[in-house]
């Protein structure tokens, strides 16, 4: 795999929209430059609204000539992270495509994650781990804990087990900086025979989850009330209609954009005054102009300037 | 850590019960001597209604004397199957506590996995995983592909994202050999905020689920109605009462005993007329003997006989 000579890129993306910034971090009285959300919010700001996933499954590895072992993985993943860590606000590695190849796939996650945080990108590891006590806390130990070989500076969680079952997540994310998504409503058709299933409170399980993270966010004295908080939910991006307060006080992971189907008007669609708050996230669209590091940067910021118009014009 | 000789056990279990054995391979017609299901029956039949969970936490590796890093891990796992694997019908490491410890951790995964089933025990691994898609396909590939690094007989899975979405898994395990354990009811009582929703059907998400599972192992060829099937359900053992339909045509892996609460007598009231598919789970109560192989091989056989006795009288 050849990888052409960096071109010359904008060394930064171009402004926001003009209206007041309301995570602001000089405004929160109590805001911790530390906390994952305020970190977010200051990478979206400067990099523009858009998480790229490192999504190399079989069929990718494919496309780019690589092969379908830890070392094409490796290749995969190391041009991914060289031509994107210093652009995009976020990258999002996809765990399962690492531990297809076991150990040594584990090996190239954790050169990925170091790689692209030390690069300057955040780093959502997509695990959607959850499970109870003390198994949630090694979850939290493996990927939110300083210093762990696979740490990142957040997790997709799932609480199937209940919001309260991922308590030692929140509680390892409040004290490391780190940050948490959990998977509220997905756009498969299937995901609703479970998150749109009724709780005895008479809201649906995606709606308990969210209101449920919105209480963590407001009590949470590491971001207070006018930061934007450290745990947030995914939401998918070709939902017909989300049918549920979004607004969470933390930030929306949003996938499904490009290959996936969502575009840049459902993001306006189905959060409206939420904008500032959405992580869109693109995979294939993006991926498939490798494995050149100037096509991918090139379509990873043709994504992230659509985005940033749809989104500020909101 | 030392380990005492290897002392003389017993080379097969005592008898079950002496009642007509409903999943005997001969009477099925289109029963498969590798799927899933069957190899379960006929291994709990030869060794006893026990699965040990391979739980190392950071408390108890301390118990046992050994670092909280990838050596120690690689110590406690080695002693766990080195005593257990010839003996018990299911190991079930727990990924969590191998995840702690990145990449090294993962090769000890690998090994402990490899080394279980050499040893002629089953091995379900607990990862709980569950997404969508290529991604599900990614953990299939991962965890239910022979030749894997980390392929194990049975995975347990999370199907927040709906039943639907967890066929990958499904068509893995048909085409392999290997089990898939849904996670239906769990314990511990923030669980029942989302099992208990209730679904457009009118059933709860449990519910729903279990009977999800009941229909995919009715239509399975490779089971058939006689045999058991090869997607299970799992099921707390500590539950005040299970409120479903558990009869769902596969086994039950049911986690929660010995130290974490339930008891034989709790599996003999949640599981009438079951007990023969049951796979009653230990982990704290049998770790906590070790590091001596003949200790952990002493508490094992004491839980499964005690097993043998409270299910063979149900």
């Amino acid at each position: 795999m050849s990888m052409p000579p960096t071109p010359s890129m904008p060394a930064s993306p171009p402004a926001r929209s003009g209206r007041p910034d309301p995570y602001d971090r000089t405004r929160s009285s109590r805001g911790s430059e530390s906390a994952f959300g305020p970190r977010l919010h200051s990478a979206l700001q400067a990099r523009g609204p858009l998480c790229v996933g490192i999504d190399p499954h079989p069929g990718l590895l494919g496309q780019w000539g690589l092969s379908d072992d830890a070392d094409g993985l490796d290749r995969f993943a190391t041009a991914v992270v060289t031509a994107l860590a210093g652009e995009v606000a976020v990258l999002k590695p996809q765990s399962a495509f690492f531990e297809r190849h076991g150990a040594a796939g584990i090996g190239v996650l954790e050169r990925t994650i170091a790689g692209a945080r030390a690069a300057g990108a955040l780093v959502i590891l997509d695990a959607k781990r959850g499970d109870l006590g003390s198994t949630v806390q090694g979850y939290a130990d493996a990927y939110l804990r300083p210093g762990a070989p696979l740490a990142a500076d957040a997790l997709t969680v799932n609480a199937y087990l209940g919001f309260g079952s991922l308590r030692p997540f929140l509680d390892a994310a409040a004290g490391s900086g780190a940050g948490v998504f959990v998977v509220t409503l997905t756009s498969n058709p299937e995901g609703a025979e479970v998150q749109r299933a009724v709780t005895s409170s008479g809201r649906t399980v995606a709606g308990t989850l969210l209101a449920a993270v919105a209480d963590h966010n407001a009590s949470d004295p590491a971001t207070g009330r006018r930061a934007l908080g450290s745990v947030g939910a995914v939401v998918g991006a070709t939902l017909d209609h989300a049918g549920e307060d979004l607004d969470c006080g933390g930030p929306l992971l949003v996938p499904g954009l490009g290959t996936q189907g969502g575009t840049a008007a459902d993001v306006r669609r189905l959060f409206p005054g939420l904008l500032d708050r959405v992580v869109p996230s693109v995979s294939r669209s993006v991926l498939a102009a490798g494995p050149s590091a100037a096509a991918l940067r090139a379509a990873a910021l043709h994504q992230r300037d659509e985005l940033l118009s749809a989104l500020a014009a909101g």
